[in-house]
């Protein structure tokens, strides 16, 4: 792993997906080069942002040449840790779970769903996109014969909170959890939370103070 | 509107939702008064961050006495305009879609799913929850007779940006956005993006950096 990107602050890394995508755009689009200024426009950021974030990856070409879209696309998915694949399992077949085993776009980002629990016997070997669904009692006995990165937690609080300790004492390291709760783990599993709730909260207080059209 | 909320800071109101998530499972346990040292443990935030935030709401006894919880819970609620009603509606009817329209708890919050839309004619008149599916062609037409305070969209970002338009035209002054580009619109609409793409990178970053539990 390269050592300057030790040197990147957690403001930059959350910037980071959206450079990435605005990239991934420029290239569908055939663009090779393209200048702060320009990216700026398109972004909705200052350019003087753009320069700052992006050249803490080596991308910047002489003055007036230009950003090398490739190049700085393939270096922030490296840093993203999109240069490998994640083997990923969904806990909680509702239509939540379905919706993340049924995004494609998560496979290209190397991210492949390899199975799917649920305690809902009533789903039990339902298929969700050539996957069946398990039953959460097999959980153990799969974790245990697979090699898992990723466990999505797409089940109410209570659930996640239950199953939370079997994925840890089973050495799982990331959660993408999307349970309304704050899970308790180790220091070494990395926890990223989607609460849907909260974003709603948000918007709820924005419609009421006007704040804008800026990007949340 | 109370005048001392236009001194809350943003990063405050973004911790908005949690106090208030904590503050309801309180209320559940009949716990009636709690200090910020303990609210402290709970939350895993410092004493000293939860005064600063929650002394903006006035809601602190005397020393030793702790916080009103009902009382801090409502003010709060108030601030991010949970003691009204809104009318939303779900633009695309898929998985994601489904679960937006079946999560009973954003009705508890005042967010009730009043109509849903997609153009896949397989869809139409399919009920999820007891509504039906109507076809995308006869949004405008719903929107000039229906008060819509939220429009959530879950289809790709192609179909996003073309109904974007659509929408601040009929008079939609709220976007609850889960498709993957941003969303142009008037200074007068608020856009609350929520990119799942971009929280599975921040996962696969933090799976390559160990960046320990703290929370996302």
């Amino acid at each position: 792993m390269d050592k300057r990107e030790q040197y990147i602050s957690k403001a930059v890394i959350s910037r980071l997906p959206r450079y990435y995508r605005y990239l991934g755009l420029l290239i569908d689009e055939k663009v090779e080069r393209i200048s702060s200024a320009a990216l700026s426009r398109r972004m909705h950021v200052t350019a003087s942002q753009i320069r700052q974030d992006l050249n803490h990856f080596g991308g910047f070409g002489q003055q007036g040449y230009g950003y090398n879209v490739r190049y700085l696309y393939n270096e922030i998915g490296m840093i993203l840790g999109l240069d490998r694949t994640y083997h990923m399992i969904v806990i909680g077949s509702g239509h939540l779970g379905q919706a993340i085993a049924s995004y494609v776009k998560f496979e290209k980002r190397g991210c492949c769903v390899e199975a799917m629990f649920d305690n809902n016997p009533e789903l039990e070997g339902r298929q969700v996109r050539g996957l069946p669904v398990r039953m959460t009692d097999t959980l153990r006995d799969y974790l245990m014969h697979n090699q898992v990165d990723i466990a999505a937690l797409t089940l109410p609080a209570a659930g996640a909170e239950e199953i939370c300790p079997v994925l840890v004492e089973c050495g799982i390291k990331a959660i993408w959890n999307f349970a309304h709760t704050d899970l308790t783990v180790p220091d070494d599993v990395v926890v990223e939370n989607v609460h849907l709730s909260e974003s709603l909260m948000q918007l709820t207080y924005r419609i009421n103070h006007q704040e804008g059209s800026s990007r949340s």
